[in-house]
């Protein structure tokens, strides 16, 4: 976790830099991947993972995540974007380009509990997050200086409810500033207000600790403990506007039994929100994760 | 699963006719687990397992599951009763002898899915659930043919919200004239009244097709292939009079994703249910499961 | 299990009798995908499922398995076939269509022990796995009640070493006989010589009751239990000529722990078996599975 | 990872500094639970947990660990031991007494990658690893800045096949200079002579990176890849003179399947690996493992 640790930049692997991704959603009909992959070889990309999903084969949603590699990409990148857009209107797609050497930026919110960020952090420096980190912005002090060792900008601002509409307008100030394309909260312990979400649509990504619908709001591992459950879990979501209600993008559990107290059920628990919100933020990353109606789509 | 499949009868193994249990609970004080197993040194009986758990060392409730093998275990039975009573009263506990030798007597109660019963005459026939299976109770015909082919007795009870109290009466009198101690609802999808609940506290096990607390009552796939949630689960537990909050025996989960669709939900959470509710019976016929206020503890 | 539960003709789902698969295997090149698409899409062939895998972008082998629904598919399966030829030839593929219509028909091997066979069957009375059982053949008598009372052909072939020869002559005949796709070995407990498994190449499954490459040979229980092991397993493999050295399609454990005896293991084991077993098999039938030098890629 | 982040150490939780474990190993035979429950009812200690186990209740060995709670330990300890020896005469016993208020004291060795290192400093720093590491060993550099921010005593000490002898002169010194009870090979890539193993028998932890026994020895996750698994695995054991073959304390696997290359199956392997050292180290810290022959019996 010092400087001096080497970190491994997902981007320099070898080929990334020709590496493009293309989601698209769209009504289902018969020809969509001829027309895409016809599309593709046009322009001599070579697909290297497809994967597509079909909500109902007889007039449900057609989604399709392909990841290709094309020569030169940084030429055709423009051709490419401008070409597509006969193709879509053809087809009524939703449709967005990514490519790998244009990294997402992403801000870490965190309360006083630092274990969801430091196991985002860890997996960064493995190369396993490909994302710059731009910022952590945090209402406790706690963790300035593990983030601060690591290079990153730490911006402390206090919040509580009564000041919460001034607090978020400097976060998005903030985030505006850094250009952040994903914020993930990772045990952040404040609500955040509709105008805050609805600046970042599928942009938020939470960690709740519980698996939802179960114990939904405040206190879950005391209200698992209550009901004496023989599973615990954590799930990661996307925010909306109703808590703990977003699209669920992950879930994982682990086995308790009588012996577990309160103490211990959320010490086995910190490790499930570690994997649960670490899994959830690289699908996202990955652009594997689409949202539909209420539900994610989930190209692992 | 024809006659001529040898079963493995449980009690013919080595040793069993000698072998008892004690449950005991009461207030937690030192030398409890001092007294209890001089009292079964003086007996000459070997303490085979152990297990015990305490709510909280100061001032909270012990619990204490005893195994052990006494030589002529059958002539002792009496005596060691009747001087137990003495250390029971001694130190408040609520207590209870049981005997491999004397099998519990269970009843299985179902509708028309059979993958639960099944995996209890399987489990059953293998030798792993220690009971005599007297009964099988359904409000449909389908699983008599090979209930019957097993010889255990098949009684069709048609059920319906109308004819509940009478369908009641006629269960509880078979119940009574079978000497039932276990009541397994396996997947049967009647309500049971409060009148019949009450007639076998801590004895009927039911499996719910959900990982309670989430999607407590009807149609629990459905409403979890709506949320989209990426695991679903089941959960065994016994009846009470509040619908799915009884005290939660076991529960298991398995992984889905968006391309399951309802029928796919139902069709893995059968492998949840067969596996959770077989390992629940078991527990309990083991003696393994004593029930704390709404909780279990479980000495797996 | 009695002839009167009504089996799931796993055929009369709706909309089956369209359904199509194709495979394929050729060495990695940009504009397969499209050729492919293109092609089932001037078929009015519409790609319900897609799954793909190249071993190497750069040089490597591709692989893909499509599941189309074509109208009319069974009138235009001929031209299907022999259009598809020039772009095989092209591409120099190693390809396959096959059609839901046309069931696989599965030869189940068993000796004395039946939970592998019975959790076929089971899945099988299910719907969940789209064969034709067409003949169950054991060297022990044991299971005949039970396969034939669901109208199966039990063959009672008694073996040992020193008739192999000439047994695996009699079964071969019976094979061909009932035009047999699929071999499961279900537990059976007898070794196939090369001039079996040569006649049957990539159509033999077997299940291993540990997690090779642990444990190969006999005896794995006892040899868990000597090692001292924490988890047992069981593995689903074809069959080659290098015992238990085939390519693996599925794998699974469980845990277990120092009580557990030789005896405990095996039964822990059987329910490990089962469950492998038969997802490997399904996995097989759906044609989701293609051996490529000693290893599986499995479209799940 | 700072030092500003407090540590929440262990013994200052409530009532710990009464606090002793008692572990037994002896011949089996009636009365040994009835005879150790008097003994520490004498001594007014409470028993909080209490775990037995028998290898064959006829004439097998016996093997009990205690947790118990005793007023004023501190002065009563030496009048226990002494006490108890006329006892363990009696029943043949070996046994020992801990107090969780005698910490004991950890070195970790390491080489290049830090995953288990981390994982094992995580725990400790959250509270969860009862125990003073005092010193970490490597035979590479990576690792001082974060040992040291901590703290801890970092020793680099070069290592390689022919200064083998003189390198473990030094770090036995080392250890024996800082009384060291307990050594974790937290992916240290070097061997370790016989002559270095017998200074301390059972004192010595290993994280192996497969599920032993399969891929004994170098180059496990490579072996597995070209095996075609498909699940991968790690294995926490004692060290011994033979290589991997020691005392199996913990294992965990996940699942991969053919998309998972060699880098892919490395990874995945991290997380296992870091969890199964973790828990290993837990338990013997706590005293919940005890070495039989060569296999553990561990007290969860």
């Amino acid at each position: 976790m010092e400087t001096n640790v080497k970190t491994t930049p997902f981007m320099q692997e070898k080929g990334e830099t020709n590496r493009g991704r293309l989601l698209v959603k769209c009504p289902d009909r018969p020809g969509i991947v001829a027309a895409i992959s016809k599309f593709l070889s046009d322009f001599q990309a070579n697909i290297i993972e497809s994967s597509q999903y079909s909500s109902d084969p007889e007039g449900g949603t057609f989604f399709i995540r392909i990841e290709f590699d094309c020569p030169s990409l940084e030429e055709k990148k423009a051709a490419l974007e401008a070409d597509f857009q006969a193709l879509a209107q053809e087809f009524t797609m939703d449709y967005q380009f990514t490519y790998t050497e244009d990294r997402k930026r992403t801000a870490i919110f965190v309360s006083k509990e630092p274990h969801c960020l430091l196991e985002l952090l860890w997996e960064w420096q493995s190369g396993d997050l490909p994302t710059d980190i731009a910022l952590v912005i945090s209402n406790h002090e706690e963790a300035r200086g593990m983030v601060e060792s690591l290079g990153i900008p730490f911006c402390y601002i206090p919040a509580n409810k009564d000041i919460r509409k001034q607090v978020e307008q400097e976060q998005i100030a903030l985030l505006k500033e850094h250009q952040i394309d994903l914020i993930v909260l990772a045990r952040y312990m404040q609500i955040l207000t509709p105008d805050f979400v609805s600046e970042f649509p599928n942009q938020i990504i939470n960690i709740h600790h519980s698996f939802l619908p179960a114990f939904i709001g405040a206190r879950p591992y005391e209200r698992a403990y209550g009901r004496g459950v023989k599973l615990i879990g954590a799930t990661s979501h996307y925010v909306t506007n109703d808590l703990d209600e977003g699209p669920i993008i992950e879930q994982d559990i682990e086995r308790v039994n009588h012996r577990d107290h309160v103490a211990d059920l959320k010490k086995i628990g910190r490790s499930i929100e570690r994997r649960v919100l670490a899994r959830a933020v690289k699908w996202h990353l990955e652009d594997r994760v689409i949202v539909h109606e209420n539900k994610t789509i989930v190209f692992q």
